[in-house]
């Protein structure tokens, strides 16, 4: 079926009245880099007035969700609550603590990555080392480094993205994953990230070197698309109706997916971001095509409110 | 046909009669990490009373050719010249002086990796970016880094182990791969490379990171087993004979490939480095099997002495 835009106000009545839940995701669509994008707060106190639940789900993994709410409030989206904000870091952490055999009393995680990972995993009762530890930024001596021989206790390495990677992390990180009973999870797999002006290298990439240095496996990951992600916002919030819920996103091959691959009741696409009008009509991606779109998330506001 | 091994005074008479030339493979023939291996100086001086020729043939990029005949000299092995040994770097500057279109006296190359990279590329007239630059050590800033927008005069980006990675390094080199028409070289692809106690990741690795942030074709290589590192050798000395050249290694996957693919003479493989005898019958490496084998290179010595 094809998309149906919301350009009027019957259909974005429709749009609404057809969920109860909305999962937003963030860059593009709330923002884009440092700017806010034009009547995303008006459109969310809408949401708070009629009633429906709001999410946010990232694939940032450098943030705890605590950090993550003061962006929000940076950007005058007051009230939201750590309670609202699915990271892949804590996707991760959920995972981990819930759907393996690792012991949080006793199992430790090698940590390659920020500190959001780090206070998600800290939050739901696992030891970490790595990550951020200020050690870890001296030159890689390997005669000297206090983090080798590697630490029997720890089961798993979690690998997120990490802008101080050095060969310190990448030499310990590695000899943790060359014992193959060491588990081995991703928070996500983008290769790039986007910056201002300059697009960046993503986790994924990150990742790519730690599975090529020693022959891993591709790692399970908690970001977009993955259900695994998804799995995590039903962890907490169990009373939610898929068919009831609407993913709210700038890009077809992680948001829109995502929504797709979970049977959400629907999706919306948001052209405020790396899609154009035109990729509803080119099928190269594989014939991922959202519910609905918009040019961008603020027409739900302007056009309701005509 | 089944790999003679070394182990009696008339095959190693007849080996030594057989060939002209011998390109030695370094760490696990010579030496193991700081540790010269036995009978090693006896066997280049037997070598040298005997007229052959001997060349140095490294993967190592991080040393320029002129730094690595201090390695040798370090192990007491004398008179070794900087025109003996041919490393990935210096076959990375051969490859692209004589077999590219890039012109040394105006098109830039970008250096991901270390010294001996820019300082073989500098030889040969290419102007450096990047690389060993200790403003690269800085923290990643995109507002503030001394190294973008992109040169445009940059033509080819050479990535190579880089011991210094960070997040600054990364974002430089992806934004110069995005242009599709940078032309983009690796030095070698091994993905690890031995220390002492500790493996560590190798420059494949790291070509990978790359490689997939950037969305590239993987690149070109210059390191064993590719011919572009033989192409470099037969640049230098055409005066050689492949059928009376003898490639000695440690490694069946690289020294071991590279002299087969080079259609070489003969190949010796010392059993002192990552192979052990089992190699020769365990047949799961894709047939690739020596001419010759032996213990450990000084056994040629010992046998031709006895």
């Amino acid at each position: 079926m094809s998309p149906i835009k919301l350009d009027d106000k019957q259909t974005v009545v429709e749009f609404l009245n057809s969920f109860d839940t909305f999962l937003f995701d963030c860059d593009g669509v709330l923002w884009s880099g440092t700017h806010l994008l034009p009547n995303v707060i008006e459109t969310l106190a809408l949401l708070k007035k009629l009633n429906k639940k709001v999410l946010f789900v990232t694939n940032n993994s450098t943030k705890s969700r605590q950090d993550y709410t003061k962006k929000f409030s940076n950007f005058g989206i007051d009230n939201v609550t750590k309670e609202q904000i699915f990271s892949s870091s804590f996707a991760t952490a959920i995972y981990l603590k819930n759907f393996t055999n690792l012991d949080p009393s006793k199992d430790k995680i090698w940590v390659f990555g920020e500190s959001g990972i780090e206070k998600e995993l800290q939050e739901v009762g696992f030891s970490t080392i790595g990550g951020s530890d200020a050690r870890l930024d001296e030159p890689w001596d390997q005669q000297k480094t206090p983090f080798l021989p590697v630490d029997p206790e720890v089961k798993c390495v979690v690998a997120g993205l990490d802008t101080k990677i050095n060969f310190h992390r990448l030499c310990v990180t590695y000899n943790y994953l060359r014992d193959k009973d060491v588990q081995y999870v991703a928070t996500n797999i983008d290769t790039t990230f986007p910056g201002k002006p300059y697009m960046q290298p993503g986790c994924g990439s990150m990742i790519n070197l730690l599975t090529t240095s020693s022959g891993r496996e591709e790692p399970p990951n908690c970001g977009k698309p993955s259900q695994l992600m998804l799995d995590a916002v039903f962890k907490a919030y169990p009373e939610l109706k898929r068919e009831k819920c609407c993913m709210v996103g700038d890009r077809l091959n992680t948001d829109i997916k995502f929504g797709i691959d979970g049977k959400l009741g629907g999706q919306l696409l948001v052209l405020s971001g790396v899609e154009n009008e035109s990729c509803l009509t080119d099928l190269s991606h594989g014939f991922i095509l959202p519910t609905f779109y918009a040019d961008k998330l603020g027409d739900v506001y302007e056009h309701y409110t005509k």
